[in-house]
């Protein structure tokens, strides 16, 4: 017997999910036939709110309730500094270590050349022109350390060196081949306190 | 930064998921907020039409799109053989073997004392009630072959063996500490055929 129709629509669904595999997929799908209506109903629920109340923000395009996001609202922050990372999990992950007090920057992803993602697929341009419009003096370059990560970290610092701002990337502390967002609160610390030029 | 609420919310619902820890669930939460409104409407749709749909086949408990499941209601199978198993999914990976032509019983999970899953939580009674009244010669016990599944089998062949019928477990080739849904289905009909007296 293969699975059921209605148990195959979902588990197409399911397998575009970061990180679902076709077996997690299939368990996921069952769990939502069998948990109970008011259950499944508060899970609809928050995806269709989130998305109604979720938007990016205009200054930093994290994705935040309000515009502008919370961070890029706070006068207390040092507006000189931007901190450059891949996604919103990245930015909270970053601001979560307490090292940091400037602002953000999320690219919305990173260059990948096999998945042909071009500069033109992130937010590059939208990053040089907020680098030329306020006065920041340093870039931390905050893309993961796998290749992915390295390759629009390298390609940054191409681009930002020429607008004469200082740029910096992450160093001390993070394991080679990871992920920023799994990184520990520590391990971020000590890449801010350890960051080096480029 | 703390994640935002409504964030916050989604992670809640999708840590329950089986398998699926904060991390992985905040990744989710993300990306449920990020894709189009066409791919989650169809996400949610496919939700909420397998709820509608689906149903418990009333002789096995297979989680099925009719009732009778199409298992039981197809009269070329072995009537008198009965395959034990925890979830619909264990049902799906052993017919997939096509080792087997018997019929199925679904408990709907594994005995766990430190769950305080016992013998009322899963359908033991359900189960005693059907071999007694159809003329099954043979039930084999294809739980997991974890401690819960072990113990759920030695559960029930001690239940089982008064009754005059046959106890088998799936043997040859299942791996110690594993999951019957993630099993091959070379090991699996190697397990049925392999399968011996407990």
């Amino acid at each position: 017997m293969n699975r059921p129709q209605h148990i195959e629509r979902m588990v197409e669904a399911i397998k575009r999910f970061p990180g679902i595999g076709p077996k997690m997929a299939e368990r996921i799908s069952y769990h939502l036939v069998k948990i109970s209506q008011n259950e499944v109903d508060r899970f609809i629920n928050s995806i269709i709110s989130a998305r109604a109340a979720m938007r990016y923000c205009s200054k930093c395009f994290n994705l935040s309730e309000s515009d502008p996001c919370p961070i890029c609202s706070d006068d207390l922050r040092d507006k000189t500094i931007l901190c450059i990372v891949e996604t919103p999990q990245d930015l909270i992950a970053v601001s979560k270590a307490k090292e940091y007090n400037g602002l953000y920057f999320v690219l919305g992803g990173a260059l990948s050349p096999l998945d042909a993602v071009g500069p033109g697929d992130i937010r590059t341009d939208l990053l040089i022109k907020r680098l030329r419009e306020d006065s920041i003096s340093e870039a931390i370059l905050a893309t993961d350390t796998d290749s992915k990560g390295e390759t629009t970290a390298l390609y940054l610092a191409e681009i930002i060196k020429p607008l004469k701002i200082k740029v910096t990337r992450l160093g001390y502390g993070l394991p080679a081949g990871g992920d920023i967002e799994y990184a520990d609160e520590i391990t971020i610390s000590r890449a801010i306190s350890g960051r080096k030029e480029m």
